[in-house]
């Protein structure tokens, strides 16, 4: 089964998922990722929007998206409250905001009945995070946080194959998110994406760590199955002025007695978005590259190493589920993210339906997020106490 | 400009662009593709279609897209009188049918005075595709022929470097397309796709060379902005009992001294969809691989050779335009293929709004398919007649 | 058994075989690299030299390479008739001078009874490789031709693979040979190693195709074990001025159905040593680079790709017999190049005893280098007749 | 000048450097490397060795490396007693034992006044090479190590283009040397190679650490010119019943601020010898692969990625003066190794001459080795104290 034919499967009810949402205004960058990926296989339609906490950019935004003028707020809280008292209100909202609004947005939503997709890292702190957790868990609604890494079609080939024991047991987690977009002072020079993201206030208390160390540990905990027990961390800031790291070095130290090594960084120069997965068993290995995205590396011990490649010859049905064309066309990043979407879409519509949401779909959850927040909470704590072990808890 | 920003553009008249489709019933290929590339962007909406001629597929295969009952036809004929007599009927159609039903379906749309967008290769022959051309200066319509790979970011920045005099006067254009999906004789074992693909009566007198060569014929002249005058081509087949060609190679002479050599084959074992083109010129030269789309190689005689990539440091603003997202996320096929898409509907809106169509936008047109169709037909008949030069007229 | 291994059996006789050299004074390049090669598995002593035609140049190249004094010549007649003579007269020679000098100086080593080892093409035309063919008969002698191409073990191992059947019946063979070295008229700008190899009075009447076309046709015959029997040529020359081809278009049609295509340039900006081949039968398919030695691609139909390395789990007892190091540590071109050395030194040696010279050892010969002469001529004159098909012969 | 340019100065004194062996008897390993190494470029003539301590086995080896029996030893000491007292005795001596017996030879042989080159590590512990270091200034010998990496061309330019300051003030390095032979316990199953690794007896205190680990640290350091001043490093023995680590992931802290994170692993399926080195600045980045040797990719902030070749266009004479052919050809693990060996046989003609030893030329030395001693000590005091930072003194 294929996601286009998932996109015919999620017809029920005669009508796309209506969705909203937060954040995502002209000039932003993320929000138009999500826009594509909710609209690539056909699920969704946005209808309402708090675009932008200014008015005016906040109008503007909804017009160019055909967002009715009506459905066009600038708080979440009346969006919240508003769409939830309309007969044709929207089922679900997509948080795209800057991170320290993504609890407060998330938690309106939630008690307004409507299904909520996060942008990561999840929440400011871990405190938070539990809260949402438990606010999930009363109000029952879908939950889905966007590592959308986990979206791509090789990655969930690797998990099936880990998880099927083609590797034996796990013996190392090599993972690497380089990047060199931060080598310079740039949230000083006018950058508005680097502007909220090296500021506490909005960012939290990572910066390089929150914003793709989070993705890195989600993508080697989502393949290996495993989640660490306590890291040891050193967090840099190169950049002289910068209030938050740009640079990240963690030990892991996983259940089962696997160990893993997370490199993240934002000053290194010639990397763009180098996410890599290196897994490591007693009978196998497996390589994974974001930037070709298409193949996964395989060995066993003591054979040649295989080229896997999306809807090839040695693709998995996990991997071939999640594909839309066949192999040598190169799949990329929105069709991943799109994945994260549409297996959302899978699960509201098994809500509405009254069916069990989670049944035969995959996307990161709520409980994944708090992970994360774990994860930067205790290597910003292991960092600050001279490189130290710290506990995931 | 990005195409994200061309989305709002996209805006004016309140509404998507209505579009229908011809062919692309379930289990069809090409059909979701071009459905995928049309969401992408958000400038369409499928409101009607003849996805097949079977009338169960036909209305099962519309009901799976939302497409209401009333505009699920059973042929195109019937499709496009319809269309054309209601107030909301649709503005274009995409034809995704076998090969033989392009022309017949493209003439039928474009009398009824809705633009065409039509998959490769045109047509069954030069005097249908000459007809095609004439028809639709006749009427004025738009018409697009999805050789999707124009869409690819980095190859709108070969051809303006190209066009821009980096590479010199051009000596060489290798361009290739090995698959090795008719390494048997699958189109005798159930493979729909194979089956129509190697039947001369609804694929044409070409059979790898119509299916793949013609986008590496037309990738070169794209990118060069070279049409070849003559050619010396041996179309080979290797697979027992079949009756059309699956390996092309060819001989290339373009206007103004360049050579080239293309060869494409569907028995290549161990390719998928490699299509590469490579151009070389006095001063440089460029090298392009569909696998690793977001690449784009180029050296300067006497200097290191560069790593271009879509957005990056050394992107120009023809790839930049196209691109969605920032470097080092792979954007992929669908994104080429939407691209085609958003520039077409861009012409539509100019349209709508009685402005130049063809102002500002790239995507090849019933030209380059006529075009297209000169290059199998002097393949052929070079083929036939002993490998001999043949011109392309 | 590796070359190392083969190192120790070469010790018979109680020393190192004793070599001469043809041409390669101060300047030259490829008699350093046939020098590197001798020495590298330690089967050669070299011990005399007409290394230049001029006196001065002749002398002090000797001295620098420890050649005695009275064994430095001027002329390769009194260099073959002095070493006959002595009792420890040289046993081998290598002939690295430009090609208009190959033939002569192996008829003079041949008529006095040393082995030889001469650079490629093997003679200016046809007919005097068929006169060092039948010369080798008579004399008994061992004459190899360096086409060091087929001694790097992935080369080795693509040509068992298919002798075993692997690939099945062959249906393509792809062959390749880049250069940029002559995009620019440098022969005219100083470059000794341009002057002589666009000079068709010490080239021959090929320049391109004689110089690495040669090669890149020799590759594909080792590997595949065809031979052809008629190609179709375009030879082109790009730069002004310029008196021989610096880019070679090739059809070739191999006994038994199998058909090729060859490109070398020596214009394409951007290439350094390019050479690729590609084969591809009813099973599987192979893939070899140059550049990157040490791998073999093979894919068997409808299994994934494998990453076959030198010594690696994929390796076969043909590339492990040329290995010298573990895999992951790469061998280059002196090695292979080596290897035709190692090859040698034990025919000459197995000679020595009275054994036969080839049992157990590969290496090209004096026949492959007539091979490559019909291949050239044929070409040269397809070319000159307006691209017609041309029997080698 | 290259590398064989520089052969032809080391003609000096008629003849070519008398070389002895200690170790590298039939059936090891690294002694054929360094005999390939020493005849590569033809400074050397193997003339004596203790090449094992089994009468018979270094009997034997030496009959077949042509040494003659009365300088075929069983022991070091005899050797270097012997060979000091001959007219013609060895004047140097490589020493390719397991790593116990390295400092007990090197101080035998230079005690008997006789140049040293000497496997790495360097000594069972950071006593023993400080011994080694006082020793050789007393002796005034000439002492290289063979970090046989720093002999790679485009690792010379690596550090030519740091100490340049083409990478501005450096952040970060990243080193990392993946191999898999150790993912079993094939110490216990006859692998002579993998049994003294293993042993503490006759590796010392660290297995993988020393084995490959030194050579990261050492690539490092040679590249950016930095040395560490402490690091916290966690070292693991993954297969059962082994005696020592078989992976290592350290943090490394330099002088002036650079961050460093060096991975080193024997059970990691699917690597051969996965050296690689990044090495990122204010102003720029760089990327070697010792798989991939003759390319460098660097890339300075802001512009498009270069791939920097060895001999192409954008080879420093850093880089061209250990090259021995054109660009394009690959050159391997045996040439730079041969480097070394080359750079050492023009110190020691220098000093034959009463010159500078180190005037122009670059080798590991035993400072170099003694550094290495200590990050292998500082290592596992590190990992034994719970991954706490230890500095290297």
């Amino acid at each position: 089964m294929t996601i286009e034919a998932n996109e015919n499967a999620v017809r029920v009810g005669g009508g796309r998922i209506r969705l909203g949402m937060v954040g995502g205004g002209q000039g932003a960058f993320i929000g138009a990722v999500h826009r594509i990926a909710a609209r690539l296989d056909g699920h969704y339609e946005l209808v309402a929007g708090a675009l932008s906490s200014d008015a005016e950019r906040a109008r503007a935004s909804a017009a160019e998206l055909r967002i009715a003028p009506e459905r066009a707020y600038t708080s979440f809280e009346e969006m919240a409250r508003a769409e939830a008292a309309r007969p044709d209100g929207i089922e679900a909202v997509s948080i795209v905001t800057p991170n320290h609004l993504h609890a407060p947005a998330a938690r309106a939503f939630l008690e307004a009945g409507i299904h909520v997709i996060c942008d990561k890292p999840l929440s400011m702190n871990v405190a938070e995070a539990q809260d949402l957790v438990a606010l999930r868990e009363r109000t029952g609604r879908i939950f889905a946080v966007t590592h959308n890494y986990t979206g791509y079609p090789m990655v969930r080939q690797a998990r099936a194959m880990v998880e099927a024991g083609e590797l034996g047991a796990l013996r190392l987690v090599q993972v690497e998110y380089p990047q060199d977009w931060l080598s310079e002072r740039v949230e000083a020079a006018g950058s508005k994406q680097a502007e909220w993201r090296t500021d506490p206030a909005r960012s939290g208390a990572g910066g390089c760590i929150g914003d793709i160390g989070t993705h890195a540990y989600n993508l080697a905990a989502f393949v290996t199955g495993l989640r660490a027990r306590e890291l040891l961390a050193d967090l840099s800031t190169f950049v002289e002025g910068r209030q938050l790291d740009d640079d990240v070095q963690i030990m892991l130290r996983y259940e089962g007695g696997a160990k893993g090594l997370l490199w993240a960084s934002q000053v290194a120069v010639g990397n763009e978005n180098g996410l890599k997965l290196r897994v490591y068993g007693e009978k196998g290995g497996l390589e994974w590259l974001q930037a070709e995205p298409n193949a996964l590396w395989f060995t066993r011990l003591g054979e040649p190493k295989q080229l896997l490649t999306r809807a090839g010859a040695g693709a998995w049905p996990q991997a071939a589920r999640v594909s839309r064309i066949p192999s040598g066309h190169p799949e990329g990043y929105l069709e991943g993210f799109a994945t994260i979407y549409t297996e959302v879409a899978a699960a509201i519509l098994a809500a509405r339906d009254g069916g069990d949401p989670e049944a035969g779909v995959i996307f990161p959850t709520v409980e994944d997020g708090l992970d994360g927040m774990r994860f930067i909470e205790a290597a910003v704590r292991s960092s600050k106490d001279g490189n130290v072990w710290a506990r995931l808890e």
